[in-house]
């Protein structure tokens, strides 16, 4: 069967190639079975009439999108997630990196001057959350003598981590790894996962990487811990709030990049293959990739 | 059989660790079949004694060790070359991320701004030097989708790299790749390699990366190139002239990191790589890595 698609909003020539590429005909939104929707407001997608059986979110976090999920329960709802995992997580490695070897000191300093700096490689790195990402980031990993270990829910073996932990064993790490990266959804349960206690176990050479949200962080613990020089560093990609407002500490403290680990002009590019993809599975009747559950909240 | 190695000067207890656990046993100088010596000065060194038949200097580079060595012809001396070529490939990885991930930019803005940054996956790197850093990197950026353009004297088939050019067609590739990494040695041949000419030939976005020696860039056509915005960007950890004076207009227009590619800290553990390694080659009669030849000077 070929499935019946509607794509938007507007013109998205790229998201209509990869409909057409796996099979699917792309129609008006009255007609269709499935939409692709490239829009990143909740309101900018319009009523869905009842043929429409399954959409397609080009974000891999999906929080602003629940209320309308869980209004729509007829419909299958899938996020971006895992699809952009490559391109994150080798943003959290460049900013991993950054940190540890000097580079945001070297970058702010006009005098030859030995920053503090040290190898990645003999390093243990917690990589918390081991989605798409996560384990992303491990492959990259992989040709560095790296001791990776990964925090997952439940605890279940991560491929290339050297060790998993269970979420609920996350109090270990704070004081067993150098580096950390934020790497989980941002949940009720994830909510300043990293605060005052989480900080105060870490090495003083620790850096934290945010390429999740910014909400996993205790903003201000953090900026105290960076003030007090209690931990190497923290690099975000992500900020709370966000964006970071002018004028805040963290301009100082912290290196801010303006949430770009997932970068626009590669965004579609990935957005198309995951719909390819999908538009095949919805094709053949099988399992669609990272489809949303209302209840779990991504 | 047990080789026994003298270790020093002073206390080296890495480097101890390393002949033990490699089957070596540390003795005295007098009883020394072998000497691990971690000083960087040749008159630091004591006279070796007739049962010496082997010493393992700490550098990679030898220079200043070239005379003593010809006057010990009964004694085979070891560098350090390659122990440390994965740090400084890993220093090179992270300046380029930094720089084409607009890191560097991000580091030195206060506002959410958004720089100029892609990936890395995609992007073609040309590895000027496939020698031991060259060839550490080519690993490391295996896990990414990146194709790499190798550049060795005599252009032999370097693995890992998607092709491999000789130096005397080293003009083709300004032009034909995305990112730059000078890993090259500094002879006469290489002084300013990357001058006016080849910037003029290099793609807007083009990053270059020297974690060779600052003479091979010459600094004031790169500063020009800079000023005038007609490439990316340039990641230097070694520079001409090196120390960068205070004041230099590279300081604004680069990222400069003080020659820090090769952390200190870091030196003996790898040394200790290497001594064990070779302490294992030595007792099983095997050849020893990265013999000295006093004709060849390295």
């Amino acid at each position: 069967m070929s499935p019946s698609i509607h794509v938007g909003p507007g013109d998205q020539p790229e998201l209509v190639r990869a409909v057409e590429l796996a099979g699917g005909s792309v129609v008006s939104l009255g007609q269709a079975d499935g939409v692709v929707w490239n829009g990143t407001r909740p309101d900018s997608l319009p009523d869905l009439p009842r043929s429409v059986r399954w959409v397609q979110l080009p974000s891999a976090g999906v929080e602003p999108w629940m209320e309308r999920i869980s209004a729509t329960p007829q419909v299958t709802f899938t996020s971006a997630a895992g699809a952009y995992a490559p391109q994150v997580a080798e943003h959290a490695l460049a900013l991993l990196l950054a940190g540890a070897r000097g580079i945001v000191a070297s970058a702010r300093q006009k005098t030859w001057e030995i920053p503090e700096h040290d190898t990645l490689a003999g390093a243990t790195v917690a990589i918390i959350g081991a989605g798409g990402i996560g384990r992303a980031l491990i492959t990259q990993l992989g040709s560095f003598a790296v001791e990776v270990i990964a925090v997952t829910r439940r605890g279940h073996d991560v491929p290339g981590a050297t060790r998993t932990l269970p979420a609920d064993r996350l109090g270990e790490i704070w004081g067993a790894a150098d580096h950390f990266v934020i790497a989980a959804p941002a949940t009720d349960a994830t909510r300043h996962l990293v605060g005052a206690p989480e900080l105060a176990k870490m090495r003083s050479h620790a850096w934290i990487v945010n390429v999740a949200r910014g909400s996993l962080i205790d903003t201000d613990a953090l900026a105290e811990a960076l003030r007090e020089r209690r931990i190497g560093g923290a690099a975000l990609d992500v900020t709370e709030p966000e964006p970071l407002p002018d004028g805040h500490p963290l301009w100082d403290l912290a290196l801010i990049t303006p949430h770009i680990a997932n970068p626009e002009h590669a965004l579609t590019r990935r957005l198309a293959e995951r719909v390819h993809e999908n538009v095949t599975r919805l094709a053949s009747g099988e399992a669609l990739l990272a489809q949303i559950d209302p209840e779990r909240g991504y």
